[in-house]
């Protein structure tokens, strides 16, 4: 496979089991279908179809299942896969087709799907942190008062504790926790805008269809963001500060586990194909790797933000690319580092007279 | 030279007065010696130096000229002006010295005076934002009700006004002051770690030092980041969103300006050496340029999060090299912004019939 | 998915089957095993191993059904799949197992998978840019004659034909043509370096041996090149370089595929969920999305380049996360932009007048 | 100052004072003058302007003084220098302003500066890898033979020497030297274009001017190039390959300078603010900050080459911002590399037992 997170066999090293669910087909079809779902109701409730009618679509769109192969097909063709996935959900809706994506736009439909999936990453982000926390809270409490050597521009400096390094890793997970619990409000919000932003079918009932629709999503009402990619891209950069600052915590580890320096012990490294005795750090390298790849791919994101007119093709499916990638190297690099972290037998100078 | 911010003749296009201000040696070193002067005052208040000492030692540097061609000279050597600048303080000092950057190192000078530099943006920022949401305003009385054709995917999809454009080009400035606001408080923060990032020098006198410092200067008293660029990090995806925004507005006004769109009226637009008759919309081109390049250089500050053990030279001398660029492209970006938008002689369609 | 190359819907729109196939497991294994097959036998021609040793162990090798899920596990814990690999590999040979992988490292076997799919990549991009140069050639004789309107910096500037614009679009393909065939030449090369790069266990045989495998896979016999990615990297920027030179023919196409502008006629242009009428330019987008990604992956490749040491894991690995994905969007803009050019139904401004 | 290249203080540790002549407002009004000229001279001798006329013009663009003031204030509206250029020239050409500029634009005079720039800077770069060749071969001589722990990643593996080591870092410094040749003469090329790529101006004589032009400039004669980037980006490409691999070699270099691998001995590293005691290897850090600040760069130049229509001044202009700096961190990562290992006292494990 061309991508190391669902590779046959890099996968193993790479991938994330609980990131990859939330991407996959079944929880991104739930969510354009809570979004159809929700619409086909709003639009009930604001008397924009017959009484019943939303519900009854909102049923057939529940149990509607999806000819994915024809989903492909027409993505090939259509640039997006909603305007199939309205096809199919009308004819399953039948004469309460009136009500299904009456007013939405694709992006409507892809961009709450987005919402959806980010804050179900923020909730999954958190916990990790928390867990990488506690792993080095832990590590504080093993070893804490164990003498390092404290190191700037890669020379020995001045004597330090494992305390004092240890606390330069927490700081920043500390704050990362913050950060993603204030971005999960900012990103957890319905995208209503219709063809063109304006939202211009609903007509005055805009904002109660809105409403509901957030309501029921359990998301923010916000003015149309078809073009306002800042909270999307904010979050990109938060989720590669993450992977940054474990990145460094990789690199230190790497570096204390070299022969001569010898201020960690770390169980279960990785194999050598030519040398058996080796063990190497392969997860400290790993933190390293993300956090370069996650820098490298936030430019994209940014480059995606010069959006023209009232939707870019060319700019959106730019962030196709780039921020599921970028979703699963953090919760890889999250994951990573809680595992690395417990492997640490053992922090500190062994021989203190060197 | 080789940077168009302060180009012989580019320097015209892409030069902005104010950042390149903020950036110059006079308001650097005085950067250098509001921290220094901090440090002696607080070390007399500690009575880590005897009375009238930190008062004497702050007067030498206040008063102190400095020798920039030696300073020049030793940062080739040390990798950094600290340790000479130093050197030529405790000169003046004379009998002081011992106020003199005593228990701190070089990143506590350059990272506070960082600090006090991304103080002063963000009120230049939100000054320059605030002036780009006025002119918008000014755009939208005069001309929100003008028809426009709203396009999507760069295909003609449905007609809007041109207040609704607006309000999408204004939508996430007024998100970028809030975040600008909010991101004041978290950049403007003393750094105050010593050797190692512990200031282990100053002993249990550290928080009442650094508070006496932080006072004085107006920034945050707060846990040394030697090492934790997060909130460096943060700043530079939040000006580049900002350049972002402004390059989805200059990309949409360059497709307006297209001779069979003619969506809108540009006065000041720039001549061609071999089309005399031509008005080209460089300011708008302008904008989407310092968005891509801000998209770029955002990589780079994020590559600098892997910031080896106590100190890493080569991680932060990256950021020397790329955040002062990206702040001036992004004060250029403000002000081209409003300089356009000023020039906008008519929006919309003026053929209702096409 | 995570990947949209093989994503269930959107893989319709960005995925590339004979590149995907270049990467499957099959034909990754099938390198694998290529190379260890090399080495069997160039032990054994080089009497390292005793006669007919390496026949044998060359047959168990190509014989040998790999458990997949094995190596998935492994690779978790090791960091690269080889020494599963050897380990399953080994155990298939029995007696012959000591012809199995003496004396070379898993980078050697990954490097030169990677060296035989770079090869046949090569191959795959001058088949297709050759296309994409007959579709030129063939716009130009349909509608060369016909008059454009030149623009520059967004505005008309002077009339031009359309084979002016087209000439434009095909002379970089020529350049990318020769570019190709000699970066055929430059990544086609064995990598032999054993644990260190050294070839040590080779002793004076190394230069024989090497000759020997190169020979077999059709590939050149350089020095080791384990931490030397200048090839890689040259690699890397070719191919964005064709990315970008077809993203800018998608961004003239969708230029004048715009309203009011008119000068190119598309069919098969996709279809929207709220507006039926329209035919979006969607391949015309993604030439600029997969440009745009993979001007943003370039960088990470030359991160990449700081390589320390003997051998960089960390480096290593942002290689294999980056480059894969650069070789689908390559293809996939090369096949994209074939189907685009041969949707052109027309060139040309169809109202002279204007 | 903005940018490190030229700064007060950061100058003496990033500057490079040949790229920044090669650069300065007097080699590069050199370069828009030497374009003019020939022009003159060609247009004089297709017979396109009188007798004379072209000498006339010569000697007048020869000998005038440019008001730098007014070309940076004008290119401020114009977007570039050279609509103001040609009027201050063709002012002092008097009767002979019809063979100043006549049939070229803007970008003809620009891109031909940047030909001219850019073979100077090849021949720099072939003199400078020549220099670190010599260096590395006489650290071989000097330290070949010693023994070196070899390490792959970051742990260690198996002895090696340190002719090992430096045949490591010495091998993509000759691939390095072969391809600046090759790409010497794909970037020496005169650029003439005329307002849209067209050179219509000059109707049947365009080939005999260009010719003309090119024989005196020293320059290839190859079509117009407005929108084709891709030798501009291969150049970029190589110059950043030439700093990864340099920035390998100060990776290195630092990690074998580390207190308990003690590997080198470095003389003249930097002094430290705070700890007086040590030496920080300075120069070799600095080359890891140029290889990923050109790693970084190197991303926005193939941004750039989605270059719309006849010409985009967007994408121009972001060549401008990126290229000149991505040399000077070139030359200077040369030029620090060749110091760096002059400074190498001594290379090898002075206790063997270890």
């Amino acid at each position: 496979m061309i991508s190391v997170f669902e590779h046959e066999w890099l996968g193993g090293l790479f991938g994330d089991d609980e990131v990859t669910t939330l991407w996959s087909s079944r929880a991104q079809l739930g969510h354009f279908k809570a979004f159809e779902i929700a619409l086909a109701q709003a639009l009930e409730a604001a008397h924009r179809v017959p009484e019943s009618v939303g519900a009854a679509a909102s049923r057939a769109i529940e149990d509607a299942s999806l000819d994915i192969g024809e989903l492909k097909h027409r993505t090939g063709i259509d640039g997006l896969p909603v305007p199939e996935l309205v096809r199919q959900l009308r004819a399953r809706a039948g004469e309460a087709a009136e009500a299904v994506h009456t007013g939405a736009t694709s992006q409507d439909v892809m961009d709450t799907a987005l919402s959806l999936t980010l804050r179900a990453l923020t909730a999954l982000y958190s916990t990790r942190l928390t867990r990488v926390h506690s792993a080095l809270e832990r590590l504080e409490g093993a070893f804490g008062v164990r003498d390092l050597m404290g190191r700037t521009r890669m020379q020995a400096a001045l004597p330090i504790t494992a305390a004092n390094r240890i606390a330069a890793w927490r700081s920043p997970i500390v704050q990362h926790l913050n950060r993603v619990e204030e971005l999960r409000l900012r990103v957890a919000r319905l995208q209503l805008g219709g063809a063109v932003g304006t939202a211009h079918v609903f007509g005055e009932d805009r904002d109660d269809i809105a409403r509901h629709m957030a309501k029921q999503l359990g998301l923010k009402h916000d003015p149309t963001w078809h073009t306002d990619r800042s909270a999307v891209i904010e979050f990109a950069g938060q989720i590669s500060a993450i992977t940054g600052s474990l990145g460094k915590i990789g690199q230190d580890i790497a570096l204390m586990a070299q022969q001569g320096v010898d201020e960690i012990v770390i169980s279960g490294g990785g194999g050598s194909s030519a040398m058996p005795h080796k063990s190497n750090p392969v997860l400290a390298e790993l933190l390293v790797t993300l956090a370069r790849f996650n820098a490298t791919q936030v430019s994209g994101m940014h480059q995606a933000l010069v959006h023209e007119q009232e939707r870019s093709g060319a700019a959106w499916m730019l962030e196709w690319m780039i921020l599921p990638q970028m979703t699963a190297a953090t919760g890889r690099a999250l994951s990573t580092c809680s595992t690395l972290l417990d492997q640490i037998g053992s922090m500190g100078r062994f021989d203190p007279e060197k």
